[in-house]
């Protein structure tokens, strides 16, 4: 089968591979059917995830056809369209029993792509598919669902639902990247008084706009702690959520928080940030931080078939699965192109 | 001054009355420019609650500016313009502590029109106005924030926040009376994937699509209990909420709900309910009871403020103050009159 | 082998049946080492329970030696020594997801000795094993950990969690039988600052007195609500918890409640009760019901090997189990031999 | 009256000032027959806090009796018996309704021996006595309830209740000083599995204990992470708190955690810490900060009452309340003297 092979820091290639097989019982094979590229994606490829060996195919996100399932799947059957989570779940373990799967000390967690073959091929193996795949609602299509697989429930379990918005708080979101966007759609699950959005391009603020946000912040000629201290009589605001993953931004999410407000982390950090404890110690403040589990896929499923959340706004350009190539070309190069996520998608 | 005084089971007049006076130093004197009626209003003219004795002004909703202050109020002053809220809280027992204002044990609770006079009148006395008086923000009109007094609190927190709805949930609120339509309104707060109103009259169910219903069922020629089992595979509502106060309703709420669920009574109820344990005991179930806080008073007006919430949706008739014979007879009439909520308005 | 059979309403035998074999891949084989008796059996006995068909072996509580395991099994193996749960998760299905194993919509739920054999007998054939045992930790013995298989989660969950102990609460427990028993030793965990026992019989408050009651009330001498109202200054209790299953003591557990305070519901009931919504409605009161799922096993497993939680203390009666018949009958006497629990041993 | 006064950075004495007087309507006249130093009064000694003006009487723990009270006053009287907390609480805005009275916007929060004069006199104004006195419940002495004016609460509210301990769990101290000391005591409330105290001081460890800690671990000889990884299989403490306030000892209790867990900051910081988000940001931590609310005073009067917590343990050494100046000489030795907390007691 063709597959987008990682070869070492800047090296990738759409080759010819091995069909995946079934392996353990708990497998399933799943013919992918929609696929696409996430920001981590990038990061492998420069080299930044050692663990990620040359060889692996990547990929993470995709909604496909179950070809085959192990002896021990009973959930789906071939034939099933399914969503593939990001995160596998073995289901057994003290941390999948609490619905922590990011953390499954049973083999799962976030392994495709990453430690085993991921999704952007035309065929994967996906361990335990019974806890780690989800089947599609008639009626929608693999667009409606497919940034089910990461980026959706990254933002509403890690940013939304860990910095516990209430109906009429001020949620202030600091970068209006994909994260950011995804952390504004889901924060409106919950009707928060005002939504502000902070970045320094004015182009991804024109998407938060877009997206739902109620007053957008460009940090590079506007002060938004001064702002939102202002809108919010001083105090500063209920939740803060932080998109963007480097120690400016989780800091200045620190600064607008007012008095036991809950700062929530959903960037990934390569570096320590400094957390300022001779102002916070006294404020009642809780920070959070967290990898996506992914639990909250059905829910989700739920409000886009009732029609209540559309995730297709995230789809930006689309791809046939073997321009793959390009596809990272364009999603890589999102500054000029303006892609939020692009869709990898099997021919008819 | 004029007010709307009891007069025993039946008998009500707009009576000249002594003007009222600030008697403890936590009093306040408010003039009263908006005020409305309630459902439980009419329970006292029937005689249907001993506590209310004759010679009492009837009334626990109104709008009002602050006239004077006692020596211990702090925190409103002569011309402010306030809300009042039907709850009043000492402040300082152990339920007002813990926010459960209509449990107070300080000599606050429901007393406004009930066990003292109350603000169908041209002034109040206002007991624990510190804490039981919320100041109208800037920009406000007395219509956009009346129904802050009662309704709007008792839908939400009773319902909604004892429900403890999430987004995607299937709701089911039995009764579409006044009670029930803010509930449904308040719910839509949390983003439910499907609201589903139940009632007897198709008018009411009307009212419900116009305040957000997404299904309605007139429970005298459908059966409820089979089509909410329809379009939830056979498992029942997450919530359900009983919005009438009798025995039947609440007993229908039970059998609506999955396991698991919630089952919230927001009804006034004057005769014990058959709560069928033989079934419900291994359901998980959960079922809630509450008089309103109005602890959510501060949470609702942001949201109002914020264009997020509008409840002038309420208001279906607009009166003089000193037509207020004419408005009881308009709202006890609401099967003929439509009447959701009168508007009672000084003269300008 | 031999297993303890039921041959309808009011027989059962020791009697030589088939071996079990593996069925499923997610099976087990378990050697029986230690089994118990359960109130339920009982009911099962007296034809109370019909979906329970002549020639099922009855037992849902065992601890014993994995013998074999099916191809999808990976977290047990052969020789290993497991608390087999009274209830069986399938791991897979929404509910299982959510921890309440009890509901589970996969096949599992509480099915041993009820709708498939059960384990007082010899072997057992165990499905979704992974999900429904728990390695017993080095060290413990047998009768340290059997009654974590139901009794003790029942209570704990269904009675102490659902009811939101808090450390100084007054706590009601209307009946001092096993379960009631069980959920005196485990409210302890919370501290709260009175645990009050309320039973007919002077013997049964006894042994509440040795699990940790500070106060006991024999109701047919004694007005308990007036009790409990006179030492929380007439407020009531904060929780109260319902460990019978009959009208009455429900009712009961209801009128001993304070405002705001929670009535948790453990008992198997086969009646519907009467609920006071004409006093409750204004008193906010919430009433849970609940199945046990047995999520709380880990976090009991721990506190008995911390030393923390004896839960020998139910152990009065000690049978070979060769002696089930026999130890049937004491278990059934219980009124007359004092049996809380009898434990069932293997021959060494 | 005397009263020990601030004359500036290390500068202090057992004055004759000005009797207090009450000013405003919700004032209360107490006279102290009760009162203890805190470190934090060493810290305004020191200068360490600069809104202390010299001048200022010391002190904000006390138990007294009430002499006189404001107009407003309506819930303690003459003759009273009263604890008073070291944090006042307006009650009327929006912080004080939630409970969070260390945040008070209404002139409250910890004032007493900060910004208005202390308690470490023969009597004190206390402003809004309503809302920040707590009646001594007959039967007590002072000794026992002087504790809750500060560090028990501050240690079960900031470290315990913020840390969300649960029956069980693995529990981390790091600081067995009274801090540390006043959290083991009050953890136990939940019945963790073990609780494990940090310090680098074997006699402070002796004093953790006899409070009550299962393990303790001197990091001079010893690798806490290294200990507490190996008791927990490789996880971590489920809830870690810090009670020191330097940044070494927060950022071991970050490295002391578990994937999920909850690290509690109790500890007054006077410098920023790192946060190592490139470790955190997948782990699924909480961390928490807080200021002292004494919310919890009266849960933790009812323990003491109930005889379920004893807080005597604290009180190392006595002196008269005009011996105060000798009893800053013994606190402030702590390391040769051994004081947790001294008594300061009016002559009879």
């Amino acid at each position: 089968m063709k597959a987008l092979v990682y070869h070492g820091p800047g090296e990738r290639g759409w080759d010819t591979v091995d069909d995946p097989k079934i392996i353990d019982p708990t497998d399933a094979l799943v013919r992918i059917d929609t696929t696409t590229i996430c920001g981590t994606d990038l990061h492998i490829l420069k080299g930044d995830v050692p663990e990620t060996t040359p060889g692996t195919i990547l990929g993470h996100e995709a909604v496909g056809t179950v070809e085959e399932v192990g002896a021990g799947v009973t959930t789906i059957a071939p034939g099933d369209r399914v969503l593939l989570s990001c995160v596998s779940a073995c289901g057994r373990c003290r941390y999948c029993k609490e619905g922590r799967y990011g953390q499954c000390l049973g083999g799962g967690g976030w392994i495709f792509g990453h430690t085993i073959d991921g999704v952007q091929a035309e065929y994967a193996r996906v361990p335990f598919a019974d806890n780690s795949t989800y089947k599609v609602p008639e009626g929608l299509s693999d667009e409606q669902v497919l940034f089910l697989a990461d980026i959706l429930p990254t933002s509403y379990e890690v940013g939304v639902l860990n910095g516990a918005i209430s109906p009429g708080d001020t949620v202030a979101i600091v970068g209006a990247g994909p994260i950011g966007l995804a952390a504004i759609l889901t924060a409106r699950l919950y009707t928060p008084g005002r939504i502000v959005a902070i970045d320094l391009a004015d182009s991804r603020l024109e998407s938060a706009r877009r997206f739902g946000a109620d007053t957008t912040i460009n940090n590079t000629d506007q002060d938004p702690v001064a702002a939102v201290m202002e809108m919010t009589d001083g105090l500063g605001a209920d939740v803060a959520m932080e998109a963007v993953g480097v120690p400016a931004t989780f800091e200045l999410a620190t600064e607008l928080i007012r008095p036991g407000g809950q700062v929530a982390n959903i960037g990934v950090h390569g570096k320590p940030a400094t957390l300022h404890l001779e102002k916070l110690w006294i404020r009642d403040v809780t920070v959070t931080t967290g990898l996506v589990d992914t639990y909250s896929i059905p829910q989700l499923l739920r409000l886009i078939t009732s029609g209540r959340l559309d995730p297709t706004l995230f789809a930006t350009h689309r791809f046939g699965l073997d321009e793959t190539m390009a596809a990272y070309d364009t999603f890589a190069d999102a500054a000029t192109t303006g892609a939020l996520k692009v869709v990898l998608q099997r021919a008819a």
